[in-house]
């Protein structure tokens, strides 16, 4: 009997505590919180990431550790893994964790990035706008997710505003300022990588923000097959450098035909939440398959897939279940603003079906302006 | 937030917890057992069924409660209904409970079954022979599962040992003798009834049993629409004559081109673990959404599948993982001769494929002799 221990207790633990029981696995969740959404799927142990007798409870209870957060402070993970096995590895956290690292990471590796330069404190954010130029933004190197921490310059005369939103975090997380990449699309690999080192990605998937937050996902996203090498071969070089073992999204604009990388997440990911249903294996898992050393499973997705994200509450469940095709993930939590409290998942065969499926189902629910960018792909062929 | 109860903890309750919890679901397992398997899933109220005061504390902390075992008394279940509301209705259960009530039902419907008589002693075991003929089966009336409280007559001079092996039961359960019913295939409906009376039924599955327990079940089975039409009927039949709410499965011989119906389960059903994986919508799913008065999903197939049982210990996933449409379940139990223990679901959507995946995963674990008649069915067409 293996015992899995996840640190964090949202929707991706949970998913995965769900996701992993037919394997056999055992889960134990650590979350400070007192009732995180995971905890009503597995048992959980209340701690905060920095206590010690917290971690040190939680590495006796469990065969193996994994994240459902990617910022649980690299010390406490460095610390467990010298106790349990961790995957991924507390290193390919930190990288993934730090925009600056991060960026370079991808530079040296020769994948596009946006221009990009660290700012220590005012002065430096003048000599950054001058190097990377307007319209830019600047965000915290670390602890940002969403869209939290982040002000953008339309022009150098933003750049006070733009210090009196996040220059006092400049000491304790760090900024950067990014140039603004005027995409036409945003798109996502995830992928998987297993402890023998083979990496299968699921088809690229498209996605669509709302105030930062992803609001819908179509996969595999409609693009050709360059596009799709292109952006497998990013994460593959990737997840290589930093040995990395487990599910990771690699996040990228599509901008005048050139994949440009905005971020990674070192977990399982929002934007692969379609292939609970529309792949022959989830990203649940096949994360679960590669942290515990198992054969990974098949990528291939079933058909195409939208996934729309509830975000703040829960619409009517209705429309949706009653769409053959339309499956319900209602993560268990009280509604609070911003919050994603859970996600729709509409799978059919042909676009044109999956087109009036999101129709019929964004009309039901007064959510005609999510769906219809989504609609508008799959019928400008 | 809505808590489901369901009595019983085994694999049936696990697997419903697990579909359940993307509905935004609570469970509460009643079961006496110090560690069911479905406690690893949901949490446990720990009460025997006949216990009044974990009786009262369950039906204080559930809004809705069903079953994951149809042998709970019907006392209880009564009791319970006047606090909850449970589906399916006692009164479904009291009929499927008892061998003697069901077949009359069956009978009275105008469904082909075997013939059988009552047994309320040994005289009655003579003169039931008398009626029925031999070869026959004796069995109890009430609480046998996987060919348990059985036994067979080859001729009348049987009758002794029949009633050694048996007899001792007649006053506690009561005894059946049934005519043995010569049949060449074995199949079963799985189906579902809404609150509102609609009535959804998954393709027909054949199974194959080994030593009165389910070994493998093909679905949906090969054969005709007509045959499939008068299962889905007879099916029908039943779930109205009880106002039926939730999954139940009917059990039916095929012999000499006519569907005798054997027996009725009054729940999610072995038969029905293809549809996790091989359906739109899985029986899990299904119930409880026909329980909580929910949209029914699709119950098509996609596909074709096999589920393989694992009984007495786990084979090594390996083989099965490793298969694109290769899904294992392992129900978190110790090992223990003639248990439930596991069972893996095999996909594809040809039949060519499926049979060469068979004939692959049953080298593999040495396990030629209980796909190969799955096999034969896939390739003699």
């Amino acid at each position: 009997m293996t015992t899995v221990g996840i640190l964090g207790g949202g929707q991706l633990a949970r998913m995965m505590a769900l996701a992993g029981a037919p394997l056999g696995l055992r889960f134990l969740v650590l979350d400070a919180a007192e009732d995180p959404c995971a905890a009503q799927c597995a048992p959980l142990l209340r701690a905060d990431y920095r206590d010690a007798g917290g971690l040190a409870e939680f590495a006796g209870r469990v065969d193996v550790a994994t994240f459902d957060f990617e910022n649980v402070p690299a010390d406490s993970a460095q610390w467990l893994a010298a106790k349990v096995p961790v995957f991924p590895d507390p290193r390919a956290l930190a990288v993934a964790q730090d925009r600056l690292a991060e960026k370079t990471l991808f530079r040296d590796l020769g994948i596009p990035v946006p221009d990009f330069a660290a700012v220590a404190d005012r002065a430096g954010l003048d000599a950054a706008i001058a190097a990377v130029g307007t319209p830019s933004i600047l965000k915290t190197r670390r602890l940002g997710y969403d869209g939290k921490g982040q002000f953008r310059l339309k022009s150098p005369a933003d750049a006070g505003a733009a210090w009196d939103a996040l220059g006092a975090q400049a000491a304790s997380v760090g900024l950067i300022l990014e140039a603004f990449v005027p995409f036409q699309r945003e798109v996502s690999v995830v992928a998987v990588r297993g402890r023998d080192g083979e990496l299968r990605a699921w088809p690229l998937t498209e996605n669509w923000h709302d105030h930062g937050i992803l609001a819908a996902s179509l996969a595999p996203a409609v693009v050709g097959a360059a596009l799709q090498e292109t952006a497998l071969a990013h994460a593959r070089r990737i997840a290589e450098a930093l040995d990395y073992v487990g599910v990771f999204a690699l996040e990228l604009f599509l901008c005048d035909g050139v994949l440009v990388a905005n971020e990674m997440a070192p977990r399982v990911h929002n934007s692969g939440h379609w292939t609970i249903e529309g792949a022959v294996t989830s990203q649940f898992h096949n994360h679960l398959r590669a942290v515990l050393g198992l054969p990974l499973g098949d990528t291939a997705a079933i058909g195409r897939s939208c996934m729309l994200n509830w975000i703040g509450e829960l619409p009517d469940a209705a429309p949706v279940l009653t769409e053959a095709g339309g499956y319900w993930h209602d993560y268990g939590k009280s509604a609070r603003e911003g919050r994603k409290v859970g996600h729709a998942t509409l799978r059919a065969d042909d676009d044109a079906s999956l087109a009036t499926m999101l129709e019929r189902v964004g009309r039901a629910l007064g959510r005609e302006a999510q769906v219809a960018p989504v609609i508008q792909r799959l019928t400008e062929v």
